[in-house]
């Protein structure tokens, strides 16, 4: 289990294009409590609305640490960022990334980091020592929120059926299960790099026994249906063992993005596969609402595209962005 | 993809169970021609019916490498079979392991191949480079191999299978996903060992563009029922993109191998689980017979075993240890 530092210093580097700084938001959205401030290099037109910090008054003001909150192409940094991570860590902040190409990996930070106590935490590893899957029930609740694709909304599904459930007073943990998750739970593990053979037990080990009445709600990864990611999907979905799950769609998605030959099936025909599927490990599970991702749609447009599809599938059909999510979790065992 | 350099001799190292044997043996049934000879130390009981060899005579009768024939369990070397190792290689054999432990974490043997100029061949480790599945139709035709449950004989059928597809006439590869698979085609990919956002790009890089009427014979992994492998079995399955499947299952086994609560599910169950799933990427995948391991009956019984599935499914069936596979082969598309 990764465990990140925090508070964060949330780093932006030189960055225009505000997807580019999805983490950051991510984390300014899900964990505002844990964010310091930001850190911006000259030429960042991106703004968190976050107060912007030197390394020090960060130090002063709590940070342990600088998160990468920018996400370039291919993975790597810029060179003129290292030096600037280089200064942090210098200045008392330990590295966190959720980067492909790894913080250990480039030897200016590791030396820095050695020579100053500070930790390089790469948040996309898995521990290193998973154990193969025993298939065991194990105690407690368990939501997964499950796709019809890749990008439709099942973190920050998960995220606000965790949050929605706790209001209840129920207690619940988010699990993380991908890198951005990762850095907003603080925890969790990236199950798109376990080795295929330990997914399902990575999955157990991510959501161990707890009180019978505790909800486990699990960030879902890929799709069944994606012809690139499905095992990932299913090695989660084994090993979770949901009692639920709540199925996430985007409004419009007829067909995989980027693979516009593999059509999304109808979402009743998506319900059932994700039942059977489940079922292998827990014979109650059952899908027990959707979550539409509405963006780009008016308010009454994404009223009645949530109606549509509740009226298709027989379940509850919310946006968690826009509606309450009352009528799913009223639906949960 | 793993290339291995053979003739081979095996070694047996000191074991007394013919079980722990079971990667030289499949070497022996399926590539006899590329075994050399057996090297046991003293204590060993198992007997390949290979001619007893030393290092020098082997290099003489054609040997380019030492294969570790035998697992241990835990994967580990014994501290004495290292030092036999290391006299192998100044003798001039590079060393083949599939074992988890790899060769290239073992300094001595590090320090001897290189300088002597011999190579340490992991098998069980993937490419560097894989790609991302691109869902890509492929030319050639594919066949896959799945599985009930493990160790129910994949690997045999798919040796089996690739065999009497040749002996037609027609063009065919077998495609190895395991190590021991791996070491009898001298090449593939350990489906098992690949990191699981890799696995179905892994399968579409295993089985290429080919000739329209090629046939590529791919060795299955798992079982799409298994609470730890689903994953595996389920990535590979998507980027195979098989038109034809073989459902492989072993007379008694009523629950999934070491985990009894769950069980094998009825036959007719299994075909449409793998039809479903397989059409994800081709939809004209389907299973087209039924291999049977009748291990321990006698030949009446195995025939009315055969039987009794074949009326269940509607599918050939037979064990293609006893039985013409041509009922199945006369079944593919």
């Amino acid at each position: 289990m990764i465990e990140i530092p925090g508070p964060h210093l949330l780093f932006l580097g030189d960055v225009t294009n505000p997807l580019d700084a999805k983490t950051a938001m991510g984390l300014r959205d899900w964990r505002p409590e844990r964010c310091i401030g930001q850190y911006r290099l000259p030429g960042c037109t991106v703004d968190l609305g976050l107060r912007d910090m030197n390394f020090s008054d960060a130090v002063a003001a709590g940070a342990k640490d600088i998160v990468i909150g920018v996400a370039p192409s291919g993975g790597f940094l810029q060179t003129e960022w290292v030096s600037t991570l280089i200064e942090a860590i210098w200045s008392g902040l330990s590295v966190v990334s959720g980067l492909h190409r790894k913080l250990s990996e480039q030897p200016e930070l590791v030396k820095a980091a050695a020579a100053s106590g500070q930790q390089l935490v790469d948040v996309r590893v898995p521990p290193a020592l998973i154990p193969i899957a025993s298939g065991r029930q194990r105690s407690g609740k368990r939501l997964l929120t499950v796709g019809t694709d890749c990008c439709v909304g099942k973190k920050y599904s998960a995220l606000a059926l965790h949050r929605s459930i706790k209001q209840r007073g129920i207690a619940a943990t988010f699990r993380a299960t991908g890198q951005t998750g990762i850095l907003i739970a603080g925890a969790g593990i990236p199950m798109d790099a376990v080795v295929s053979d330990f997914l399902s037990g990575a999955a157990e080990t991510l959501t161990p026994d707890a009180a019978a009445d505790h909800w486990d709600v699990i960030e879902g990864q890929g799709s069944l249906f994606h012809p690139a990611y499905a095992a990932v999907s299913l090695g989660l979905l084994h090993g979770s063992q949901p009692d639920a799950m709540v199925l996430c769609h985007a409004t419009g998605r007829t067909v995989i993005d980027e693979y516009e030959n593999y059509p999304v099936p109808d979402l009743r025909e998506c319900v059932a596969q994700y039942e059977q599927a489940a079922q292998i490990t827990n014979g109650q599970a059952r899908v027990v609402g959707v979550s539409l991702n509405t963006l780009g749609l008016d308010d009454a447009s994404a009223l009645t595209a949530c109606d549509e599809i509740g009226s298709l599938t027989g379940l509850p059909c919310v946006d968690p962005l826009r509606h309450a999510l009352d009528p799913v979790l009223d639906a949960l065992p």
